[in-house]
C-alpha cells in the first residue's frame, strides 16, 4: 500500500485528491491536513465522501512520514514550507504554482513576488506523464502544471515540437468557478458568478507563462470565467507552417497520443460532439484535443478540454503517483464522465 | 417630483430599488445610503446602471429629509433605527422583517430575538396594494412583506377568505440565490450553490409566519434553494371545502385580481406555459397565480411565482409608493419580463 | 462473464446502462439495440464512451440470446414485445413503466391505455434490492421502479411499514431534464427549459401510483422540472403517529439501511449539506434520505435525492443484475459523485 | 402612430420584436404573421406578454399595408419574398442574413446558395444607427446585422477606421442558445446544451463575413455555444499600429460613442465588472465595449457584449425604426438590464 498524505485537504483540489485516493485500491490515506479544520470529519466538508471514509482532518504536526505527499496549497506559502515537506515525505507532488516555471524572473514577473527557493526548482520534474513518463518513474519531486496550462501543453506542444505552427499563438481559455477555489469572495457569489462571461484576465494570466515555456512560442492568452463549476476549455489559434495539412496534424497527434490512456483526439466531421467539450468530462481524467483548419490551411484552431480538478489537477497528480510507484497508470482514474450531464 | 432615499442601497434589494427609481419619471433620488461605500459611484456596485445615473453612495448623516425613505436593511437593526427614520422622512417604506408580524411573541419565536419597538408595529400598513390599497393611499408607514410571503399571500388569501379551503396548508417554496443577499458566505459560493437543491429551511421559515397571519390557517412551509439567481415559486396544497369546484376558485381569483395590474391568473389547459414560472418574470413586477384540482376535487394545488427582488421586494415597494403619492400604479414598473430568458 | 444486451441503447437510460456495463469487469455487452442507428458507433451518440468501447448499435434481429436483457424502452411498446424478450434472454430487467403496477385498473388509470399483458405482471419482481434482495437472487423477470418512485419508496416505505406516519402523504418531486429523454420537443429546448420551474404534473404523475402501491397511503404528488440535467429530489410531508419522535425515525431508517451500500441517511444539525441534494449525486448510485420534524413533532418532512439515470434507473438495474448473478452488489457502481459539481 | 407588422412573429426574434413594440407608446401592431399559428393568441407562445396584448397570429394574406414591416424570417426565403414585402410596406426592416453582404460571391461562399435578388442588395441601408444614422433617417430598406456581427462591428470598426490596428483580427465569439432559434433540434435539447462549451463553428461563421466587410481586415472568427439563453460576447485580438497606446484607443471610442445612447465603453481598472459581460444586459439594448492592452502595447484585446435578441436583433431594429420615423431614439428601449441576474 502507498501511504499518502494531502496538505490543503479542505479545498477543492484537496477534496478531489481525497475522492481519488479513497477510491484507489493501493492507497492508504494517512493524513488530510487542514489549517483550520483539525478533528472534523472529512465528509462534513466533502459530502460526496459520506459512507466512503471515516477520515478526519489533521494538523501539520500530524503529517508524519508518508510515502507520497500531495500539496494543494497556495503559491508562495508552498515554496516557503517546501524544505520541511521534502524532509517529511519520500515523494512530494506539488500542485501549487511555485515550481512550474524554470526562470525565476518569469516567476516574479507573473506572480509578483520573488522566488524564495530558486535552488529547488531544477529538482522538480513536470507532472505530465504524456511528456515525462520516464523521468517520473524515478522522480521524488513532481510539479503538476496548472489546469489551463495542462490543456494548453497537451494540445499545443506536439504541434510546436513538430514545427507545424509558427509565430505567436493566441489562447482563449474558459474556466468554471471551481478554479477559484473554496474561499468565499463576493466575486464568486452565485448571484454574481452565475451565467457570467467574466474576462478576469484579458492578458498575462499565470498559466500563459507555462504554455510559453513548454512550446517556445509567444502566447497571447485570455481567461474568461464561464457558467460551469468544473471544466476548462482552451481555444488556440496559430499560423501553420508551409505545406502543413490536416493529415500532418492528425498523424502528429496520433503519434504522440495514440497509446495514451487519458488523451483523446476528438475532431469529428459533424454532429454536436465534433470537438472537445468539458461538459462530458466532469470527474474524468481525460484531456480531449481537437482541431480544425481554416480554409486554405493558413491557420489551425486547436480545442482542448478537461476537468480542471481532475486532469487539470488532482487526477493528473494521481496519474503521476501511479507512474512513480509502478501502479497501472489508470488505477483509481477509471471514471468515464457522464452524458448527458 | 418625489424625493426618494434608499438605505441599504448596496445590497440586492437596494440595487433593485435604485434601478426602478432611476427609471421612474416622477422620482428624484436624493440619497443612496451605504454603511461602507460612501462616495463610491452607485454603478460601480450596480453595473446595470452605467450611463443611467451619476449617483454616489452616501452615509446616514447625509440622509436629509426625503419625501419617501426605503429601508432595505437587516431585521433588528431596522427596528432599532426606526424612530430616527420616522423623524427624517414623511413616508417610510420598510422592506425588512421587523414590522410584518403583529404578534410580538410570534416575532420572537421566528426571529429569535424580542421585538424592540412593539409600540410601532400597529402603525405600519402592510405593503400589499392588492389587499390594502385604500389604507396605503394615506399610509406614512408601510411594511412590505417577504418575497416568499408575497407569493403566498397573493395566492392563498383569496381562497382562505372565501372559505374555499380548510385545514392546514402545506407550502413548498423554491427560491433563487439573490434572496440570500450580497453578503459573501461559503454556502453562497457559485461552486456550492450552482445546481443545488438545498433544503435550507425544512420547517419554520420566517415567511411561514406571515402567510399564517394573513390566511388564518396553519402553514407547513419548506424552503429550498434552487438553481436561479432571481425567482420564487410557491407550490401550496390545501383541502377543498365541500362542493368547491374549479369554477369557484377561478371566479374567486378573478373577482380579486380581474382589475389588478400585477397579478395574473395563469392556469392553462395545456402547453409548456400552463402554470406560473419565475423564469419569465425576472425584472417584472408580476405575481402569476395558478392552480389545479386533484381529480375528485378533494385538494387544490396552488402555484405562485414572482421575481423576489421585484414584486417580492423593490417593485412592490415602488408600487406602494405610487399608491401613496397618487402616481399611476404601474409607473416605473412597466417591464414585461423576457421570453425566452 | 455475464453476456448483457440493452434495448433502447440510444436513449439516456440506455446510454447510462452502457456506461455502467462497459465499466463492469464481469460483463460483456453483446448487443446495444437501437431502432434507428444500426451500425453506428455507440460513442457517436454517447461521447463519454470514446476510447472505452468499439461497440456499434445493432437491430432487434441481432439481439441473440444474452444472459441478461435490459429494456430501456417506452411503456406500451415494452409490454407488447415482452413475450419475445422473455424468449430471447434468461433474465429480463425492464426499466419501462409497464410492469411496475400490480393493479391493471390503476395502470389504465395512470397510463391511459389498457394493460396488454396482465398475465405477466405477477411474474416480475420489483427491482429494489433494499426491499426484495432475496427474491431478486432468483428472479428472471425484474421491473425497476421509476426514478421519482425510487426516491419515494426508499424514503417513505420504512416509515409507512413501521406505522410512524398516518394519513395522506404529500410529495413534491423535482426533476432534471434528462428525465424527459433524448427525444427533441420544443418544451425541452434549452432556451425554454433552462432555469425553468415548470410544474408539468400538478397532480396524477404516474410515479405517484407506485409510491401509493408500496406505502399503502394516499399520495398527493406534484412534479416540477427544475434547472438540472440529472437529479431528482423528493420532499414529502406526512403526519406523525402519536408519540413518534426523531429518535424513532432515525432508528427505523438505521435498521433498514444501516447495512445498505447505496442508501445514506443524511440529516445533519447544521451546515450547507444538512439534507440530501442531487447536486453531489450525479453519476453515483446513492439515494440519500433525510428528514426533519416540525416543532411539536406533529409532522415529518422527508427529503430524498438521487441521480434519475443511476439509482433512479440504470444503476439500480445494474445493482439488481449483480444481486441476480451473485456479483458483489457494488461492482461497477463504485463512483462516489463529485463535490463541488 | 406607427402601424407595424412582424413576419416570423412566433420565433425568438419575432417575439422580442413584439415585446418591444407592445411597449412602444407610438406603435400599433397591425399584424403578427406566423406560417403555422394563425388565430392563436400571441401570448400562448410568448407568455411574457400575458396581460399586455390581445393580439393573435395572422397569415401572410392578412399582412395588409403597414408603415413598417419587420422580417424575422430565414435567409433565402426572405430574399425570395422580398419583392412582395417591398410592395406591401413603406419601410422594410430585414433581420435575416440576405441583405447584409454587398458581394454576392461572398454571400454564396458563406451561405452556400447563390443570391436570388442581387439587384436589391444595394438599396438596403445597414441597420446600425451608430454608423449610418443620417442615411437611416430616410431609408425605406434597412438590413439589420447579425447578433455576433453587431458586437464585432461596434467594437472593431472604430479601431479599424482610425488605423489603430493592423493585420488579421481573431474573434472568439460566445453565444447563448436563443441564437439557435425556436426550432427543436436534438443538439438544442436542454440535456445536451446545458453547460455546453460547444465550438459549433471553429471557422467560417457567417457573421465573420460581415465583420470583415465592415472593417476591411481579415477576420479569423470562432463561435462557441456557452451556457446562457441570451447573450453574446466577443473577444477579439489585433496587433496595434506603432505608437498606439491606451489613451488613443479610449479617445477613439469616446469620439465615436460619447453621445451614443446604447454603446457604453466599459474598461475599469479593477473589480468584478471590469469588462463587458452579457450577464447584466439581458433585455437591454446596450452593447458594452471594453479593451485591454497587452504589456508593451503590441496587441489589444477587445471585448464586446450584448443581448443577441435585443441590440443583436430586435432592439437594434426598433432603434432603426425610431430613427427612420423621427421618434426619440431610446423610445421603447429604456430597460436597463438587471443586476444580479
Amino acid at each position: 500500500m502507498i501511504r499518502a498524505a494531502v496538505v490543503g485537504a479542505a479545498g477543492y483540489i484537496g477534496g478531489e485528491l481525497l475522492r481519488l485516493l479513497v477510491g484507489h485500491p493501493q492507497v492508504e490515506i494517512v493524513a488530510a491536513v487542514s489549517r483550520t479544520l483539525r478533528g472534523r470529519p472529512v465528509d462534513s466538508i466533502h459530502p460526496n465522501l459520506r459512507g466512503r471514509t471515516r477520515l478526519t482532518f489533521s494538523s501539520y504536526d500530524q503529517l508524519g512520514h508518508p510515502d507520497v505527499l500531495f500539496l494543494a496549497t497556495p503559491h508562495r506559502e508552498t515554496m516557503q514550507r517546501m524544505p520541511a515537506y521534502l524532509d517529511s515525505a519520500r515523494v512530494v507532488i506539488d500542485l501549487s504554482g511555485d515550481f512550474r516555471l524554470h526562470d525565476t524572473d518569469v516567476y516574479e514577473d507573473y506572480y509578483g513576488t520573488p522566488h524564495e527557493a530558486p535552488g529547488l526548482i531544477g529538482s522538480f520534474v513536470p507532472g505530465i506523464p504524456e511528456f515525462h513518463r520516464d523521468r517520473l518513474r524515478a522522480a521524488d519531486r513532481i510539479s503538476v502544471p496548472g489546469c489551463m496550462a495542462t490543456a494548453g501543453l497537451l494540445s499545443l506542444v506536439p504541434l510546436a515540437r513538430a514545427g507545424l505552427v509558427r509565430g505567436d499563438i493566441t489562447v482563449d481559455a474558459r474556466t468554471g468557478s471551481s478554479g477559484s477555489g473554496a474561499k468565499a469572495g463576493s466575486e464568486n457569489l452565485h448571484a454574481e458568478r452565475s451565467g457570467a462571461l467574466r474576462v478576469f484576465a484579458p492578458t498575462r494570466h499565470r498559466h500563459e507563462a507555462e504554455i510559453a515555456q513548454a512550446t517556445g512560442h509567444t502566447i497571447h492568452m485570455t481567461a474568461t470565467g464561464i457558467e460551469a463549476v468544473r471544466g476548462v476549455q482552451l481555444l488556440s489559434r496559430a499560423s501553420l507552417a508551409d505545406g502543413v495539412d490536416e493529415r500532418a496534424i492528425r498523424s502528429t497527434y496520433r503519434s504522440w497520443y495514440g497509446d495514451e490512456p487519458f488523451v483523446r483526439v476528438v475532431a469529428a466531421r459533424r454532429g454536436m460532439h465534433r470537438f472537445p467539450d468539458a461538459k462530458i468530462l466532469s470527474g474524468s481524467n481525460y484531456c480531449d484535443v481537437g482541431f480544425a483548419l481554416d480554409r486554405g490551411a493558413s491557420t489551425v484552431t486547436v480545442i482542448a478540454a478537461l476537468d480542471n480538478l481532475v486532469k487539470g489537477g488532482a487526477g493528473n497528480a494521481v496519474q503521476c503517483m501511479n507512474v512513480r510507484f509502478g501502479e497501472p497508470e489508470e488505477r483509481g482514474l477509471e471514471f468515464t464522465g457522464l452524458h448527458p450531464n
